[in-house]
């Protein structure tokens, strides 16, 4: 279930528990279910399963029978779940016979099942009759004929046709030679079934081997592939979130810790983040810093981002060899920070030079993105959305900072008012914005042939308060606490977390050259300018 | 209250009602606020109102006391209506004393008024010394002076200091020279005023002349021009319809008729139309063709829209000279259309040529926008918003036209398939369209500094069919009725009316060429094309 739970929110992909009766009791089941529920986890493949044994043995107070489970789930969950049963072309070998094997298939689609996929079969005939009989006894859901492209010998319990078997015999050494016979028997048979306009779609029995399916596919004509992403950021497919279209550009780098922290959100916001609604975003709780903890093992992590630290100097050194992707002195390459989950963004590459100069004079830049003044959606960098629509964005820019860099990019910023928004915030929320009201600002934006503007990201000065906790929190939980307490490496680390700043900029202009870069300059030439004193 | 209903409704104007308790019994004030409530005004200004005569007479069943209209407001309606109650710096001419008339100033505060309004005055110390006083009893709600520009010399009433009186005599003759001196006034009076940072806002006695106010407000600096327009139409000041920023671009040059018929949405479109909402427009009923009637006379239209109809070109010219502007044979400009309302948008002149070579053959359009890539929000013909943004158009068209002529702009659309969307509907609700979902297009946006994407205007294919209704209609009821039944000339716009197609086009490609003249042309030389019949 959590592999499924991820596939939904983290990977948008519509998953299908496949769920049995074996070994469990009523309350198991219904636990199952609920923790599926939780999750958001919709589609069930209801089945009985298959014998541990020879034969089917009892369970106490469980269930035998698959139209059981069914009756169950829409018992206990109404029309939560999406409810899908096996259908047997060939009737069940336990059945007594196959018009007796679908009087049970009718009983379960009556029960509550929305709609059937089939065992899988290797002759068309053998799917066109069995659809026949279903609507002959009255059965009237969406049918999906299952399809197994052969790839291995042993095919021992199932009907293979004689013609079939002739075939393999003399091949059965050879798993290449099969394995491209079994491609070619499925597209043979897919093209069947299409063609007869008979099925609604395929479901494919993959057995985790993915090679065959593809080529099958791809040989169908039906291995599209889609627009390379539908938004600027991986969509969930969790129910709750399918109307969600815009997020706050902080957690760019951290998808999986906004849509923990906004899990509990009862509608997500579609189509413009809005003004007046104030989000609630879950704390940062023990529990969440389950999330906040980087995977990776701390004596890499002290490889990457230095078994000593000496200096503020030596974190600007962290962040520049994970820009620059070189290796560092420990001959070791900074493959993440605490702040990004996820290896660079590609549009990211586009500003290296200039992200670099910044790092190195303690511009500690954690999520940034070019302006785009419409680009085609088909763009390999910066494209998303449908085809056909143009892309577009502000330049962004977010970084700590130390308080003497905060105030010469603070003069600096007089020249840029009527061009750069910008919020200023220390841990302790100190808050320095020329936003005149508290609205987001749209930062991605695009434009599609018949359709509404799409706006999928924001800087919403409002999430920024709570994206700033999590923000210095990662510098203190995941970096600090790498090193013994009271070990200068710590105390620098802390000093940082204190006092540093945390900043983000936005170039309006949008269809002038992006100016972050020059703010940036203007700043540094600033502090490198003698004083009076 | 109509007029305050259509300042509301049609110019976005926040207006206050001035409510005496004069000769009214309390059923006809409640009668009074219900219709008030219902128009959708908000700001009342509770006075009791000067006696008709030399004293106050009582009216049987009514009120005496501002303060009793006060609690009646609150007690017929609640939190509904925003009270206003007026304060007498000098104390009421009536009072006992000033003491007592601040305790009546009080009452009617705890009443329920929400702020106050002074009555005029010349000198600012007589309102800062009522300003604490009030202070002092307790009042604590805003308080805006009321300043008047003398423009006039009868002053009989009022306690004009000697100082101003010594000024006003020896030019008593020369209004200019008092209106000159009373503006000069005024500007010395706000600006102390201001300068106390003690009034929050400033309230213009300007009994129905403009010019004064005007000039003080310019000396003041406070004449500040806003945007030309804050969306590309006119916003409503409606409570219902502050949030509104969304609106189908059918019902462009009739404004009034499309807040008309959506007069009973509960909610309004905020930041994007949606697709699932499906628009409930009120009917096209008897009441409604009020609106849908033209306000010149019956024999003005008819020498715009010609006397005497003798062909569908007859009716193709009427179009072409009310684009053209110049004078038709019978030396008439025409000024209106049944489609409308208002003159024609400067933009549309940006088209002039192309929209008249397509009128001359049968291409009847009725509203038109070009396309626009970033254009500065201050443009002075297609900018609208803040400033510092940028808008966007893509280009629209819609038009009627002949059978013949849709079926020949099919075949041409073909070719243009990928990018201009189009729908084609004809009266009894032939619907030919290549979208491929019920999706709003967006037609006009705009992009602004630290804000959301702002997309006033869409395409949306369901209200269309709602618009369809509403333009073949204004055939029939504002043309067609002109001439008398059975007459050639009814038969005729009779005959548009039936047979004709309304048509629109967006070209989704914004950044390039308007294609839809080329479509219009590729569809007239299809037309002109020898055919092999």
């Amino acid at each position: 279930m959590t592999i499924a739970s991820t596939a939904v929110h983290y990977c948008g992909l519509e998953t299908m528990l496949h769920m049995t009766c074996c070994c469990q009791s009523q309350e198991e089941i219904t636990g199952h279910l609920r923790k599926a529920k939780q999750l958001g986890l919709k589609n069930i493949l209801a089945l009985r399963g298959d014998p541990l044994g020879d034969h089917w043995e009892e369970e106490e107070g469980g269930f035998h029978y698959a139209v059981d489970l069914v009756k169950h789930i829409r018992k206990e969950f109404g029309d939560y779940f999406d409810i899908c049963v096996a259908g047997y072309p060939a009737g069940h070998p336990d059945a007594e016979s196959f018009a007796a094997d679908l009087k049970y298939l009718k009983e379960k689609v009556l029960a509550g099942a929305d709609f059937i996929i089939t065992q899988l079969f290797f002759e068309a005939d053998t799917f066109f009759r069995f659809l026949k009989a279903c609507s002959e006894i009255g059965i009237t859901c969406p049918i999906l004929p299952g399809i197994f492209p052969i790839q291995l010998v042993k095919l021992s319990k199932l009907e293979v046709p004689q013609r079939i078997k002739d075939v393999i015999e003399p091949i059965k050494g050879d798993d290449e030679a099969i394995c491209n016979y079994g491609i070619e028997l499925a597209v043979g048979l897919c093209r069947e079934l299409l063609a007869s306009g008979l099925v609604p779609g395929l479901h494919f029995y993959t057995l985790n081997r993915r090679m065959a399916t593809t080529e099958v596919l791809k040989r169908l004509g039906m291995w599209a592939e889609g627009p390379r992403r539908p938004l600027p950021w991986a969509v969930s497919a969790h129910p709750k979130r399918w109307e969600e279209s815009v997020r706050p550009i902080f957690w760019a780098s951290r998808p999986k810790s906004y849509i923990y922290r906004t899990q509990e959100w009862d509608e997500f916001p579609s189509g413009r983040w809005g003004s007046s609604s104030s989000p609630a975003f879950g704390e940062l709780k023990d529990y969440h810093l389950f999330y906040l903890r980087s995977k990776a093992p701390r004596g890499q992590l002290l490889k990457m981002w230095g078994e000593e630290l000496t200096s503020e100097e030596s974190v600007f050194d962290v962040f520049v060899h994970y820009l620059s992707g070189e290796p560092n002195q420990n001959g070791c390459r900074v493959t993440c920070l605490p702040w990004n989950d996820e290896p660079l963004a590609a549009e990211t590459s586009l500003m290296k030079e200039e992200l670099l100069r910044a790092n190195r004079r303690g511009i500690l830049t954690i999520n940034s993105q070019p302006n785009v003044n419409g680009k085609p959606s088909s763009d390999p960098v910066v494209g998303w959305g449908p085809s056909g629509g143009y892309v577009f964005q502000k330049a962004y820019l977010e970084f700590f900072t130390s308080r003497k860099t905060v105030e010469a990019l603070l003069q600096v910023l007089k020249k840029y008012e009527s061009r750069v928004t910008y919020h200023i915030v220390d841990v302790k929320g100190e808050n320095i914005t020329n936003a005149p009201e508290l609205q987001p600002n749209a930062v991605t934006w695009g434009i599609f042939p018949g359709r509404e503007i799409i706006q999928p990201t924001v800087v919403d000065p409002v999430s920024f308060m709570f994206w700033k906790d999590e923000a210095f929190t990662l510098w203190a939980e995941q970096w600090g606490k790498l090193y013994d307490e009271e070990s200068p490496s710590r105390m620098i680390i802390q000093d940082i977390h204190d006092n540093y700043f945390l900043i983000n900029l936005v170039d309006n202009e949008f269809p002038l050259d992006n100016c972050l870069w020059q703010v940036v300059e203007d700043t540094f030439e600033l502090l490198n300018r003698p004083t009076s004193q």
